[in-house]
């Protein structure tokens, strides 16, 4: 079963009463009259992280994670809660140092506090985070329009390129290995989007299964399909030297998640703005495709102008 | 090392920007500013719960046992965050029902929202819930003052010896197993009491590791110690006859934990009003023993006036 079937069928009619709750169906909690927003997300080791040799890295990875569910909203994280499973080894002193000074350099980048959580002896190692911020309005999902612009932040495919690499599918230079290990750990988040993407964002989310699932996920209650440029899909120089020197396709390196960007849409008449905006916070906001009306299907149109079909749409949650 | 050593060692000072954390050393975070009242626990299989065989009562328990830690400070729980991870077998669509109805029931008779989660795979069974409220105050730890009653909701020790019936280290007959085996699963929080606590509570904690070692956790900050009266300590008609039965001793029964009862305390000028707050609300409020200098050792005195001593002060979290 998909996780969004298990949430549709067994427990949407439980948050019915929580608008809030947003049916189930965003990335995070949102409670108007209290201006709280939640995000609730649980790691596991061999899932979400490999293993737990680096755990200043891990950590990290979690953390931005998390927050990154507010900071597509348009919210400014303010307290997390961790709460931690774990054995022995795990949680020796050793990790216990390096995971409280991962947290701390955290707190400090992004004004975040830890506030509280549970630690707990368990033989698999997981971390459940909940973050929490304020805000009195939200960037939704599901509130795309017909011909609004599709933007993504930052570069994509860093990450999974840094996963291949830890998982010895891909052999490259000491500086390019360092390069995408770092990405892949410590994802580049977008905290000074936080407070101006309100001001042309239709519609967003943060990208954590990859591009077209998580385009999939931000429309997926309206009857709108979208039509991407791969060429405009921005990556890094690194990345693309590396798709050369390999000969690896750019779609099938571009869309499989854990790069922690935002997507959001924006009418056409906002382009002037995001560009200043983008200039103003060095952020770097590039325009990807356009959404349209769902008697077109969603698509991919590559540099000579031809429509590409994918196999692997990104990462989907299954039980 | 034990849990409240690593917080104290490796996380206390992340949280020290945060006043509503409370040094890590409370039930419950609380923005005072926010009026938000938060609590994160982690339930892992073997450990908080024996096994999945009965999901709907698992669910029951561990829902409880997070809106306690808010109940206990005099505030009312509104909404629940669930994230699990299991395999196919603990979530396959026969658990998911009963798990789905089962929420549906205790969001009735607590009146709390599912309004957020994440579900993840994993091999080791375990749920984190996040209970949030809202309040302009509540009862903190560590205020208790010299002479002060201790007082305690319910009774304690149904809920081990349903544990010890499961285990099958004790034989009873059907209808006894069946009532402590229930009493384990489904605690007997105190709802009613949420509302009426701060009107004569110095301090408060909820029991889950057991009387003494919370009684302990309550006051752990402060240069007290208690003088507990076993006669006094209430328990069931069922526990006592079992008890008398089985020649078992009693205070190696009533301090072992998962009872989810509210332990306080109060000013003796207060035992008017908690006498008539007890019979309005029909909750059973009993006074256990009171609150001393810690020039004199914590103890407890049985009905032969004798002071005695325990191994095993209650459940320890340790790694």
């Amino acid at each position: 079963m998909l996780e969004f079937e298990l949430i549709k069928n067994y427990f949407q009619k439980l948050s019915k009463k929580s608008p809030g709750a947003l049916n189930l169906n965003d990335d995070v909690f949102f409670d108007k009259k209290n201006k709280l927003v939640v995000s609730v997300d649980t790691y596991t080791e061999g899932n979400h992280f490999i293993d737990f040799k680096k755990p200043e890295l891990v950590i990290k990875k979690i953390i931005r994670s998390s927050i990154s569910d507010l900071i597509c909203k348009g919210v400014q994280p303010r307290y997390y809660f961790i709460s931690g499973s774990g054995d022995k080894k795990s949680f020796s002193k050793s990790n216990l140092l390096k995971i409280s000074k991962s947290l701390s350099q955290e707190q400090n980048k992004y004004k975040i506090i830890l506030s509280g959580g549970d630690t707990v002896f368990s033989n698999k190692l997981s971390f459940t985070i909940t973050s929490i911020g304020f805000a009195n309005s939200i960037v939704y999902r599901n509130k795309a329009k017909i011909n609004d612009d599709i933007y993504v932040s930052g570069n994509l495919g860093d990450s999974y390129l840094g996963l291949l690499v830890l998982k010895d599918k891909l052999k490259l230079n000491h500086h390019l290995t360092k390069y995408f290990i770092n990405q892949y750990f410590i994802p580049n988040i977008q905290l000074k989007l936080t407070d101006q993407i309100k001001k042309f964002a239709n519609t967003s989310i943060d990208i954590s299964d990859g591009l077209l699932a998580d385009l999939d996920k931000m429309i997926n209650n309206q009857k709108l399909s979208y039509k991407l440029f791969l060429d405009d899909i921005p990556i890094s120089n690194n990345l693309k030297k590396v798709l050369d020197l390999k000969k690896l396709s750019k779609i099938n390196h571009v869309s499989n998640g854990d790069d922690y960007q935002v997507l959001f849409t924006a009418s056409q008449n906002k382009r002037r703005i995001i560009k200043k905006i983008a200039s103003n916070c060095g952020v770097k906001l590039t325009k990807i495709g356009s959404i349209q009306s769902h008697v077109e299907k969603s698509h991919i149109i590559d540099g000579k102008n031809v429509q590409i079909t994918l196999k692997n749409k990104g990462y989907f949650h299954k039980f």
